[in-house]
């Protein structure tokens, strides 16, 4: 075993003994130590800055780009909207302890089902440093200790962050390991910590190619929260102010998030009335916008043919293309979709509750933007990102995804025939 | 791409494309569909037995041992229990549909979460044909298609059981492949198998050889049903007759399954009160008792020590600890157990109500034999196995377990500021 694997297994395996000591705690006792990590936060504010100003340096020389550079910033507004995202945190309730079903079966044993935290949570990240703090808090209120593994990038501050955070835990006698991180910025550490089998749960947050590697190499189950290619169906009875809003809203208000619409399906029918305008609008507001020949015949105007249906755009660009109907729309969601989330804009109610009914994503919505589909959007305070996995969690996953269940049985001495 | 990967992942994306067809259809149109399965088994007897006879003379040409040609034998009596099975599968509610959730967040769009099949459910499992339909129709009326893998030996068997399903769904115009099953005994399809991304959840039926494969090989989910290292902690406060009684229950009234007591932790204050009689009960019912120094000085008898406190026998074998208290019971739990069913006996609530509470086991029991952790104890109904994960499903997983959830928003044509 070498040096590292050994350095992981051990960090890993002290990670798993602190759970221990973090999921008995009160709602209580874990809110008290989110209100201080909050404050302890915001008197190390000077530190977290130097050591991210040393990460800035280091990415400038070493020729990040501007955008991975921004995303590398923990500015003021950003620390502040962290610390601010602390003390939500401790607003939300604490879904561990909650019996979700009381019942006796025939044996006369009373039976629970009560909600438990899952254990030691890994979480793999990339650049922007806040997640450290973000995701970290979402797994102490629910129980579980992180496991962090933040971009290399990020490094100094990630140290600087998790230091304040277990200086907490051990200010109020807990292991410093309730927030485990790992010190090392070597690549094959990513392997190998996704082998570790006292990590419960790994979720990788970041491109294909990190999602790749976690799920070829882990060992326990993952929660992947892959790309969007989200859809609006514009079905022939829709209100077509209605579906250029949505439209426009859904292309444009943040293109770069993963649940911003990417392609449009049209029903024939309604094609040549609705394009011309839809396409000149999306225009105007500096879209570029794809299409096959159909498209471009009943848009009036020669537009480029997308490459594929598959891809995730995550910028001003939209492909549009023409359906006969619903169940050629419902196939092409089923053969390009990533069933993250897809809207259908019409007025008629059957076709709408089919389409609700039958497309197999994440978060369907009627007359509605696919920029809903969001956590905090759904009311359930801050989340930890949004699965398109259908196991355990899917869709956006707050706290109560960040759980499980034992089943608690209260007998008087029962024995099985 | 060799001939048996093409073919695996033929299979695979027919199956995926049949679980559209299958996942709307109502509670109504999927219990027709099993009573109709449960008919044509029963007309189908004559040459399901001729398989298995099959099976079962090239078993004892191979030379397979007495046991494993016992567990293929699909005889009348397991026959009758199997049809039996799926007609009472019938009757049991179709958790597909049910509104989990309903809520209007401040944007206004009116919120459901729904639950909703997964989708394809790839089960391994190995000698015993009756797990073709059990699991199988386990997952048709829970709306998934199953796509099926069982042990070489029960080849026949398995085609002729799967052959009877396909045509009942022939017979109602459904694809064929909503019941698939793999047509090859090659071990290399195994690991084929677990990395078709068109198989959303692996559940791994079987010995530690078999769950090792699928978990290094997977690229989609897995829910593991491994082994239960089973405890029961005799607690000084206990009434001991109960305690004797439960541990005899728990140990010999079915030794070779996975909720039979494995080990049995001891208050050392009690010890040399209660082993000696629960030493003598035990070997009187046949049980070797092993133990190590201080066991065997407190039940008054030399005891074989054994090899490690993570064994799980399976058989009437019963290691004896004793243990200075419930933190050093806890202690042993987390080090050596499985998590899957831990019992205290006590008259202390207090001290129960730790237990209960601190220990990390998917099914903890106050006063009552670690035997009742079991879907059909718990009134489940059929399940299709005892889940040892912490996400998704954990301890006996049923049809509600075989589900996942779906969030549907309806609006007015909402976009996002």
């Amino acid at each position: 075993m070498s040096e590292l694997e050994h350095q992981i297994r051990e960090l890993c395996s002290k990670a798993k003994a602190a759970s221990r000591a973090l999921a008995p705690l009160s709602a209580d006792q874990k809110n008290q130590l989110l209100m201080e990590i909050a404050e302890a936060l915001v008197r190390a504010q000077d530190a977290i800055a130097a050591a991210n100003d040393q990460d800035l340096t280091a990415g400038q020389n070493s020729g990040l780009s501007a955008a991975l550079l921004d995303r590398l910033h923990l500015n003021e507004r950003r620390f502040q909207q962290m610390v601010t995202g602390v003390r939500q945190v401790v607003a939300l309730k604490d879904p561990v302890g909650e019996v979700i079903q009381t019942w006796v079966p025939e044996n006369g044993i009373e039976m629970q089902k009560v909600r438990t935290p899952i254990g030691t949570i890994g979480i793999i990240y990339e650049s922007r440093p806040n997640v450290t703090v973000d995701a970290g808090v979402l797994c102490l209120k629910s129980g579980n200790v992180p496991v962090l593994r933040g971009g290399k990038e990020a490094f100094h501050t990630n140290l600087a962050l998790v230091e304040v955070m277990q200086g907490v835990a051990e200010k109020m006698e807990l292991p410093r390991e309730i927030v485990s991180f790992l010190p090392t910025i070597e690549r094959e550490a990513i392997p190998l910590f996704c082998r570790q089998e006292t990590i419960d749960l790994m979720i990788p947050r970041g491109g294909h190619g990190l999602i790749k590697t976690v799920v070829e190499h882990a060992r326990m189950p993952v929660i992947k929260h892959y790309h969007g290619v989200c859809h609006i169906y514009v079905h022939q009875e829709a209100d077509l102010e209605m579906a250029e809003k949505v439209i426009i809203n859904a292309k444009t208000q943040r293109p770069g998030v993963c649940n911003a619409v990417e392609t449009v399906l049209v029903d024939e029918s309604i094609a040549s009335q609705f394009l011309p305008q839809l396409v000149t609008a999306l225009q105007g507001k500096g879209v570029t916008v794809l299409g096959d020949e159909t498209t471009s015949t009943a848009a009036g105007c020669a537009l480029d043919a997308p490459e594929n249906w598959e891809v995730e755009y995550l910028d001003l660009i939209l492909a549009i293309r023409v359906v006969s109907g619903l169940d050629e729309a419902l196939h092409h969601l089923n053969d390009y979709g990533s069933h993250h989330t897809d809207t259908i804009i019409t007025e008629d109610e059957t076709t709408a509750e089919e389409f609700l009914n039958k497309v197999d994503s994440a978060t369907v919505f009627w007359n509605a933007s696919t920029r809903f589909a969001d956590g905090g959007q759904f009311g359930f305070g801050a989340e930890i990102g949004i699965s398109t996995d259908k196991i355990h969690a899917r869709g956006p996953m707050a706290l109560e995804e960040l759980t499980i269940y034992k089943y608690i049985g209260r007998g008087t001495g029962q024995t099985r025939h």
